[in-house]
Order: structure tokens, then C-alpha cells, then sequence
């Protein structure tokens, strides 16, 4: 039930996809590598799984197949970016240019963006400033699936945040990680399986502990990271609220509860007070700070001296965020991307839809 | 057992401690002001049950009482800071003040500090930057009491997060949180009463669980936000690493273990990398990113929407972040100052070995 694809393999098939959309050959590209990024480091709810729903989101008109990516406002140091109902894929990385080039002239760089979609896994836009010894940052908000602490109603999505560290002779720390206790990947996981979420994860529709793993479709919510007050919700509460505010007011776009769903079968949420989904991406430059030299000298020691932690268990030593993708990239390069059948069905009626074969 | 203070009546004596130190009348006020926010918000661990502890630093020639707060290194957004030893409560403010100073010529302005030490709770230094419609952001390391998940050692902080928003006829967002499940603060009230701490919190010198809120005396460990891996702990050490990396690495302060402790008994680490305590602040002008009016109006209707979600229980409605600080400040300021017998004692003896009278 289980099929193997080379990276290669799946990301012409996702090119030329977004090809047949009407995207120009330049966007298209840049689409299918965010998109697969997802799928090469092991996120594989984000990554080609969803590639069908990005097309639907297109067929029902709210996604732009050329946007005119455009900036409306800035400062030296900031910028707010209107996608103009792109592909968050495409968008995602247009903005992170800015924030880069704008970190270039002045030390940093922060863009907050409105009129998008979603972006695929903020790690990947968050990694480009390594290539120029910078600190990258990417955060979005997403449609309401959590509900803060106290709450009955969700009001708050998975809202993850990605900030990229460049390093000396170690590999670079890239942490990527939703404000929920679990991203929504390992909960479909579960979904798959037996349905029993560990305690903390979800809420029943009337605010109540649950371990049912498909209580969103009756009603329930996904918890911010924490899981219940006393074990710190209210701070996965903050951080998602955060993400919310960076991403969605600061740029125009929406927030809370009116951010666009993804499920283009879903209706848009009622008097939407801004435009589509936002985005929130920073690049400081290390020289701005510290001689790079010395900053990714001292961020080599940090990391050999958490590598070597004392672990609680031999067989797991303490992990540096970023080294599993990475490994799990080299492995999927090398020996492809496993795909669920009911993936690759999807793919190949997508495929036949639009005459580009799998 | 608890004694009661005006606000005015605790300044006062605060910065008589202060000057007696030897800090200018100026910095005096400042530090005094910086420490006793902690008391008003209600954050009695970070407030002047700290004072002896900052005296001792000096006493052990760890607190600079007059230092040379000086920029080392900027571009137009960002700079670094030496504190030459001061206390992180003068040297935060005039770090923050750079910060905002860099927001008013390019939009943003990002200062990462070294050589300071503690700075009392990181929400008030956030929230200089709201009279000036900018986003605030404040964070610390601190030294190590945090296992890295996986990890029988203490290599983080428990490196707090702070982030003010300006709102328009609402008041402002004010988050402020330890990267760790519960606050070092929470776990005193505990080990002050019965001893017993919620699963999650803390793990005992083999790295197990453990709910002995006296493990960190014994070589346990407080946990990261999210207490294991089942529930996002890994998210809550990334959160921890990110701020020790912004404060101390960036700056050329110490880092992970290497963060000099608060007790004044307790050795300095060998070999340390950097100097001092490390910080991180950034001011983001609103009107960098669009007119300040709309996003007040729109943060305004954030509010109100999370304010008015419907709870999991009647008795305890959503809360807004910083609201339940803003209502402790107003009533401890109307009503005065608890303060426990043993604060109160140590005060006393502080007060006399200096001729200031509590």
C-alpha cells in the first residue's frame, strides 16, 4: 500500500502541475521545491499530499495562478508584501528576498505579508538566510483548528514558527515547530492508526480532555502547546496568538478565527476584516552583531556540548533541532519518497486531470 | 506572617539600597522601578525578595555599580551592547531605549546585549516600547536548571519571552513567559507549601519524572515547555535555545551552561565562553508595516473576539495576555504590597547593614 518515488520523479510531476495551472515556469519551480522540501524532510502532511488541495483551492478561485507580488509599504528595514492570492509557495520565498535583501543594507530585515495562501513548511523559507550567514525567521497563521486556553470555541490555527541558525564546522540549528502540542501531521498520523491521541493533544466539543484522535471533525479542537493551563497551555496560547498578530494584523491579511481554510470545499469564514492568509519573515545578518567567524565559532561549541548532554537514555542521545530532517533528507534523496496509495491515487486522477503523468 | 507595603514606601527603599550601592541617582531609580514591576504585576519571585541576592553580586564583585553602557558594535537596525557588569536591570532599559532609537530611523531596531546581569522580568522592558506604537520584544538566558529534552543535564535557562503589542481603545497584549513548563516562580510557591509539583514540571538527577518540587536541589532538572516528548518538549527546548542564542551567542555573552548563576555563593562555571548574562530586545514601529490607526482598530477587534469566546466553563472566561498583571498592578498599587515575613526579615537586615530604613 506503499509506493516509492525519486525526489526528482515527484518534483517534474509537481512542476508541471503548477505548469498546467497557468503558473509562469519560474513559479512553478519554485512551488514544487517548497512543496517537496516538505516531503524530502519528513513532514509529509505538508508536503505533495496536499498538492490536490492546492489545485482545488485554484479551481474555486482563491488561489492566483500569476500573482503580481508586490510591495505596499516599507522602511529600510521592513516591508509589508501583498501577494496578491499567490501560492503561499511562491510567496513564501519572494518575501523572504525581501527580508534578506533589506537585512543586506541595514542589519535586518522583516516582512509581513497579507493576500496569501499557505506556504508549505516555514523551515524551508526560514533556511534561506543561511546561505548568507544570516538568522532566518519564518512564522504564518493558519485556519482555526486550536482553542486557547479556557476556550471552547478555536479561534487560533497550528501557527508554526521556523527561526534557521547558521553554524561553523557543525550543521545549522533549523528549528520548525507548531505552537500546538502536536502538529496536525502527527495527529492524522494517529487518525490512520487506532484514533488515541496521548492526553493533551485535543479538547471534545464542549472544552473537555479527549483522546479521541478525530475530534476537529465533531466539533473539538487541537490544544496549544502545553496542552492544559496547569502544564502551561496559556504559553502555546501566547506564541500562537504571537504568530497571529506578526503575521496576519501587522501585514492587513486575516487573523483568529477569519484566516482562509485550507479545504477548498470549506466556506470562507463570514466578514473577513483583512485579505487571505499572512506570513511573518525576519533575516539578521550575523555581522550586524559579531564578526560571523566568531558567532558560528562559539554556535559549533553550543552545539558539540548539547550533542554530548548526559543523556537520561543511552539509546537516545539529545537532539540538535534539525538533525533528523536532515537526515531524513539525505535518505529520501538518495533512496526516494515513500507516498500512501491513497496519495498516489490522488496524484494520478490530479495527473490525468491535467494530462501530466506520474 | 505577611506584611504589608505601599508601592511608594518599597521604591523608596529600593532605591536608597540602590544608591547606597553607589549607582548614580539616576540609575538607582531606574533599577528600582525595573525590579518593583515584578512585585506589581504579581511576579513576586523576579521582585524585591531579589534585592539582598543583587547586593550580594556586588558584594562578590559580579555587579558593576557604575557601569559604561556602551554600544560595541551597530548597523542602522541593530547593535550590540556591553553592559560592563551592570545590573540587567539599568542595562536592559538603556538597551531597550537603543532598540526603539533604531526603530524611529529604519523601522526596527534589534539589540543583543553581553556583560549584563539579571534584569527582573522581561515584559517590563518589552512594554517601553508601547508608548512609541512599536512592538516590543524582550528575552534572557539565565543559568542553566533546564534538561534539553532527552538530556539528564542542565544546559538552558529558564529563558523568558516577552512580547508587547500597543492595542487601541483595548489595552495592550503584554505575554511574558519562562520557556519552561511553570515559571522557577511557580515551583517556589510549591516548595513552599507542600512539595508537590504537577507531572511534567521537573525530572530527578537520572533525568526521570519526577513530582518532588525540591528535585532541582538534588541535581533534577525543570523541563521545557511541554514537560516530555509525547507533549512538545522538544518545542519548549527549541523555544529555550532560540533565546539563548539571540541573548547569548549573538552578543558575545556566555551561553547554555556556561550562564553565570544568580547566587552569589554559587562558583562561576569554568571556562566561560562569553561575558555575563546575555539579552535580546526589539522595537518594530507599527508604522513601518501600516498606519498604526488600522492596526490598533484591528488588534482592538482581535481582542475583543478572544475575550468573548465562548469558555469551557462560565467562571473562567479567555484571558488576554498581560491582563491579569495589569489588574494585580492596579490593585497592589491602590492597596499596597504583600510581602512574606522571611522577605520582609531579609529586607530588615539588608536595610540595616546599609542605615536605609523599610
Amino acid at each position: 500500500m506503499i509506493q516509492q518515488f525519486s525526489y526528482e520523479q515527484l518534483l517534474t510531476f509537481t512542476t508541471n502541475i503548477f505548469l498546467q495551472m497557468g503558473s509562469s515556469t519560474s513559479n512553478a519551480t519554485i512551488a514544487a521545491k517548497a512543496l517537496l522540501a516538505a516531503d524530502l524532510r519528513g513532514v509529509d502532511s505538508h508536503g505533495i499530499a496536499r498538492l490536490s488541495g492546492y489545485i482545488r483551492l485554484w479551481k474555486g478561485n482563491r488561489v492566483n495562478a500569476n500573482p503580481n507580488i508586490n510591495i505596499i509599504h516599507q522602511t529600510p528595514s521592513t516591508a509589508v508584501v501583498d501577494g496578491d492570492k499567490g501560492l503561499g509557495l511562491v510567496v513564501a520565498p519572494a518575501a523572504m528576498q525581501i527580508a534578506i535583501d533589506k537585512a543586506l543594507q541595514v542589519g535586518t530585515g522583516w516582512v509581513s505579508v497579507k493576500n496569501s495562501n499557505h506556504f508549505g513548511i516555514a523551515g524551508y523559507h526560514a533556511m534561506m538566510a543561511l546561505d548568507h550567514d544570516m538568522i532566518g525567521i519564518a512564522m504564518t497563521n493558519a485556519s482555526a483548528t486550536v482553542a486557547p486556553t479556557f476556550s471552547k470555541e478555536r479561534l487560533l490555527g497550528t501557527n508554526p514558527i521556523a527561526v534557521a541558525i547558521p553554524a561553523g564546522s557543525q550543521q545549522p540549528i533549523v528549528c520548525d515547530f507548531a505552537t500546538t502540542t502536536a502538529a496536525n501531521g502527527k495527529l492524522e498520523v494517529i487518525q490512520r492508526k487506532n484514533g488515541v491521541a496521548p492526553h493533551g493533544w485535543v479538547q471534545n466539543n464542549e472544552g473537555l480532555p479527549s483522546t479521541d484522535a478525530h475530534e476537529l471533525k465533531k466539533g473539538g479542537a487541537m490544544l496549544p502547546l502545553g496542552g492544559d493551563f496547569e502544564h502551561g497551555s496559556h504559553k502555546g496560547y501566547m506564541l500562537g496568538s504571537i504568530v497571529d498578530i506578526f503575521s496576519g494584523v501587522l501585514s492587513g491579511a486575516n487573523f483568529g478565527p477569519w484566516v482562509p481554510p485550507f479545504p477548498a470545499y470549506l466556506p470562507m469564514p463570514h466578514n473577513m476584516p483583512g485579505e487571505g492568509i499572512g506570513h511573518f519573515f525576519g533575516a539578521m545578518r550575523i555581522d550586524a552583531f559579531r564578526p560571523a567567524a566568531d558567532f558560528k565559532a562559539d554556535i559549533d561549541q553550543w552545539i558539540q556540548r548539547f550533542k554530548t548532554a548526559t543523556p537520561v537514555n543511552e539509546q537516545q542521545t539529545v537532539v540538535i533541532p534539525g538533525e533528523p530532517e536532515r537526515a531524513m533528507e539525505k535518505e529520501r534523496l538518495a533512496n526516494g519518497i515513500m507516498l500512501m496509495q491513497a496519495v498516489v491515487d490522488d496524484l494520478k486522477q490530479l495527473g490525468e486531470d491535467f494530462g501530466v503523468r506520474l
